[in-house]
Parts: structure tokens; sequence; C-alpha cells
């Protein structure tokens, strides 16, 4: 927070804005606290204001800190209204969350106001993470990681996928997780070709491989792992698949450092899928940063950019995915150390302890 | 689904659009049947083109109905890619779901096409409900009302709101609903004055009243309903204020048929709530309309425009709110018929009916 703060100090001044409108829910809980699910932040050098409507007014009151609050009836209204009493002239704002629509209607109720787009600048606002959000991850991880061991002895075969995945979404919640973090993912057999295959009502069968791909909300903060299952002996084809996919997971493990690309730890672990001949079935990214957002920066992929800094949470989640056949997806959380990273997800991605002997 | 084929065929001949660009998830869902949560649809006359990247590849091949499916690796350069194969001159969008960004990249990649801005043309689409929608919403709400009635015995003097609410999202679940719609709101005592109070820490006590508001997501329609409680016998004032709302609910009801504007709704909601002196305490709308998405058009506010047509859905859900001392909410979902409407949620409001005598 206090990197974050700095960082928008500096930005104002070199942009020369007045003050930035913040319209994502994620950067609004990040600056000022608000958990709720409609409002706008004014975030200005002196004056911040958060903007909310009546059903959010006796929260915001609770939960906003460094900044007023300001009802509106109307949305834009009352951030024109709110900007025109902060005299604000030229104003920043989040080009990547705030709607075509939106702006035009700021615009025609702020004709002299000059809007500055907002996109590179601000994306990595939230991506080094402090040591109170780092707890929370980890508590995130707990729950999650606690859950799915619940949930292993379902994980067999003539079970559907989705009792499975019905199951440790309950159990996540039970030990105090907010909600999933995202459909849960148990997909078996050939649906484990699909990166994002949602549970499904197709049961689970001996000798197929089961992606579990499932994360937990935590204080308003996201877990996200991935473990693959071989239920009974895996044969020579899945020993294979599993083994390059963690030794690209390794790789791009070891990679993972202060100062490095994010295209370097997206080919650390490429290359190893690629040059086995298995290059165009990992279609994905090697990881994404997580934190309020599931997805947010850095994004470790051949078109990513930037290099990668002490603080930064991300996933580290190579896949190989055969059509017709299944896949085989490893994924864990690093967090990226001033001299390496460590892995913040605990449950072991060795094949030996993914063989499940029914 | 037929009604809203017919209506975008002809707003593409009036507005002389060769195609509309979908970007809002709820719409692709609703226009091809994609259930995933990245992508884009290309909607013409002719031809439709469904776009999304590797991860949902076998999964759009399984789900997408009436629409060729096209994989990018940059979104914004496949799409352009595509209308441009199209032969688009002129393209609708929708503005108030494309972010300022996107458009701007899109203008980039595409100087020679006119944009179009769609917002009323389009906002009402989903808005009048096929048969196959609203027997997925009566199934979403049965199986909330049937966890509601789970969860009663919970709802007592002594027991942390969290642990109820926690304990409602669990039976949703296990009951074959896919999420909770939003965060399960159970505010008792004073917390009962804030509208959208999640579920917290506090226990609920003897001659409190609690709130609670609740819906769930089933085959991506939602459900969302609102009770009052009273753990014990209720005090004058309790039963006055939960009098004037649900008279107030009531004559919002009777209100409803075909033909109303949307402010007659909300109208006759208020009046109920301002003769008796507590308009101020009244601060939201009405209602909503629900379906893919928990709040769509039609909205019923003293803002809203509009009249109510056959086959919509929506919310009625007045409420007073008292700081300090709590508040009472009603929310019941109608379906409007040919001559007036039917309350598809079938929980009682009568006060009797929710009086908790421990």
């Amino acid at each position: 927070m206090n990197g974050a703060k700095k960082s928008l100090r500096s930005l104002l001044q070199r942009k020369k804005l007045d003050a930035i409108l913040f319209s994502s829910l994620e950067n609004i809980r990040f600056l000022c606290g608000f958990t709720g699910s409609d409002g706008a932040l004014i975030y200005g050098q002196e004056e911040r204001v958060f903007l909310s409507d009546s059903r959010y007014e006796e929260q915001a009151k609770g939960e906003v800190r460094g900044a007023i609050f300001k009802r509106y009836q109307k949305k834009n209204e009352g951030i024109a209204q709110s900007l025109r009493a902060l005299r604000v002239k030229r104003l920043g704002f989040e080009a990547s969350a705030l709607t075509w629509e939106t702006y035009q209607r700021l615009k025609e109720h702020l004709s002299r106001v000059t809007f500055i787009p907002l996109t590179a600048e601000i994306s990595g606002l939230r991506a080094c993470k402090e040591p109170p959000e780092i707890e929370k991850m980890r508590k995130a991880i707990q729950i999650a990681s606690e859950s799915f061991l619940d949930t292993l002895p379902r994980l067999k075969p003539g079970v559907h996928e989705r009792t499975a995945g019905d199951f440790l979404e309950v159990r996540m919640k039970r030990r105090g997780g907010e909600a999933p973090a995202f459909p849960t993912i148990v997909a078996s057999g050939p649906r484990a070709a699909l990166p994002h295959g949602k549970a499904s009502d197709k049961g689970m069968e001996k000798g197929e491989t089961v992606v579990v791909d499932f994360g937990v909300r935590y204080q308003g903060y996201h877990s996200d792992e991935t473990k693959t299952l071989i239920l009974g002996r895996p044969d020579a084809r899945q020993k294979k698949i599993y083994d390059l996919v963690r030794k690209a997971q390794e790789r791009a493990i070891r990679a993972t450092r202060p100062g490095v690309n994010v295209r370097a730890i997206d080919r650390a672990a490429r290359e190893v899928i690629s040059r086995a001949g298995y290059g165009k079935f990992f279609g994905h990214g090697t990881g994404h940063g997580i934190g309020l957002a599931v997805h947010e920066p850095p994004t470790l992929s051949p078109r990513g950019s930037g290099v990668v800094e002490a603080g930064m949470i991300f996933s580290v989640e190579p896949g190989i995915y055969l059509p017709g056949w299944g896949g085989v997806r490893l994924e864990d959380l690093v967090l990226v150390t001033d001299r390496g990273c460590e892995v913040l997800t605990y449950l072991s991605k060795d094949l030996k302890d993914n063989i499940l002997k029914g």
C-alpha cells in the first residue's frame, strides 16, 4: 500500500493530474478499503473522495479509510459534482475499467476537464504485495489446501466430477473461505484436455488423469492451485506427459527472481515442453499475478512484458492438453523474494504423491 | 430468445449495421450459449462468429450454437481480423460493456469501420424471459427457498450472522446451486439498517429484526429474495415498520401488469412509505430485473423508464432503514403475465410467519 501510494503520488505529479478516477472495485478496495459492489474513488494529491449510493452509506462510513464519503443518487452526476467541487482540471482514469458509456457521460458533464487515459501506468499498482496482503493469501491457500485434502477420498472412480467439486467448495466455505475464487475445475479423462473444464456430471474412471484447479477468496484475496491426479497406475504416456509438465514447472520456478523478464520465466517452462514436441498443446501463458483479482498483472506469457519484482505473487502453471486423450496441468503460487522465490502453495506436485490407488 | 433475435434483426436493419459486437458475458451466453469467462461475439444478419482463446476452444465447440468458433491469441487483433473477413463497415457495440481501452484498440485496428454505440437499444434484450428461462429461475428459487428453510433453525439468538449465512450458502450448493447469486446478507439488529449488510461476526440477539437476503445461480440464472425475521415477540415499532413495508410491497405487486410504467410500480410502494413519514428511509429503488445477471433491466425506481411487458421477471423489494435501530426489507420475484403478475418466490412475507419464538 505504501509503495502503491508513493507510485500514485509520483504519477499525479509526472502527468500533472489533479486526480485519478478509480472505477474498478479491486483498486477501490485496495486504496480505501471499501468492500461493497458499487462506487467510485477520486484520488487526488491531497483530497480523496469515495462515492457510492445510499445502500452502501453505513458500510462505507465504517470501512473507508483515507477518503471522505459522498453519497450520490445518479452515479455519473455525483462523480461530476465532486470533481467540480475539487476543481479538477486534468483527470486520469482507468482506461481498462471505465466503460465507453460512462466515459461519454462524464465528458458531457465535465466539458472543461481534460481526460487522460491510464493503462500501463497503473496496471501494476497492486502487483507487489505488502506483508498483510501476503498473510491473507497464505491463509486463503491454507483453507483451499486443507479443503482439497478433505476432498481427496472422493476423488476416485465412480464419483461424478461435480460431486467432488461441490464437496470441495463446501469445505472451503466451512473452513472460513468467503467464496470459491472461480468455478472449481474437476476435469477427468478426455475432459482434462479442456483447460477450463468446470466440474461436470461425468463420472471419474479408473486409469484416468483428473485435473483439479481450485481456489478460494479470503478477506478479498484469492488462492489458485492445480493438482493433476492419476486414478490408478499411470501408463507410459501419462507418466511422460506428467513428468514433462512437472519439469517445465520446476524450470520456471527456478528462473523466478527479481529483475528477470516475465517472458524469460514463460520461456523456461515452454522450452521444456516445446523441445519434447508438445509446444502446440500448451496454448496458454505460464502464469498470472493474483491478489484482490484472480487474474492481475504480471502476465507470464510469450506476449508479456516487464520484469519481476520482490513482493509479486503469481501462478506458475504450465500444462499439456491432448484433444481426445486428456491433459496435465500443475499450478503453484510463488512469492518473489529478494533472491528468488518462495513457493506458497504446499501440496506436492510430484507424480508419486498424485497417484491414487483406490 | 426468439423475441430477442427478432429485435436484433430489426435493430441491424434500422441502424444499417453490418454486425454488433457483444462483449458482456451474459449477452454472449444468452445469444450463443457459451458459459466460459472470456470471449466476444460478432452478431451479423447472416453470419455470427464467437471468438475466444485456446483455453476455451474445446468448451466453445461443445456449447456454442448458431455461431462459428474462431480462436484468437490476442483478443483485439482476433476480433479485428474477423470483422475484416466479414467486411463489416458499420459496427454496433455494447457501449456500457466495452471499456474505453478496448474501444480505442479496436478503432486503431479498424480505421475504416464506423463504430455505433448501443445502449438503450439493447439494454432490454434479455428482459422478457422465454419459458425455458422461467423454468431455470423457478428451479433457482426452489433451491434457495428450501435452503432457507434448512437454515431456519440456525436463525436464532446466540448464533453469529456469518454462521447462519455460511450454512445457507452450503445448503444452496448441496441442493444443486452453482454459486450464491451474491454474498448472502444476514443483518441483525442495528446492522439491518445496512441495505447490503453482508453476514458478519455479530451474534444475533433476542428481540432483534434480522434481514436475510439470499439467492443462488442455477444453470446461469439467478434467484433473489429477502425475508425479515423477528427474533421474539415484535414490539410496536417493529410491527409498525414491518406492516408498512409489507403493505408497500403488496401495493407494488398489485400495480404490476403489462403496459404499466416502471415508475408507477415504484410509486405504488413509495407512496405507502412516504405517507407514513418514512420516505427518506427508503433510499433505493423498488426493484430490478433479474436473469443471467442479478441486476438487469428493467429498473423500478423514481428514475426508471419504460413500461412493463409480459415475460419480465423482476424483484419487488421495498425497505425502511432507520440508522441505529435497524431495518425491514421484503423481497419477492414476480413474473409479469398477460393480465397481472405471478409471484414466483413462495416463502411467506406475512409478519405472523416471520416471528421466530426461540
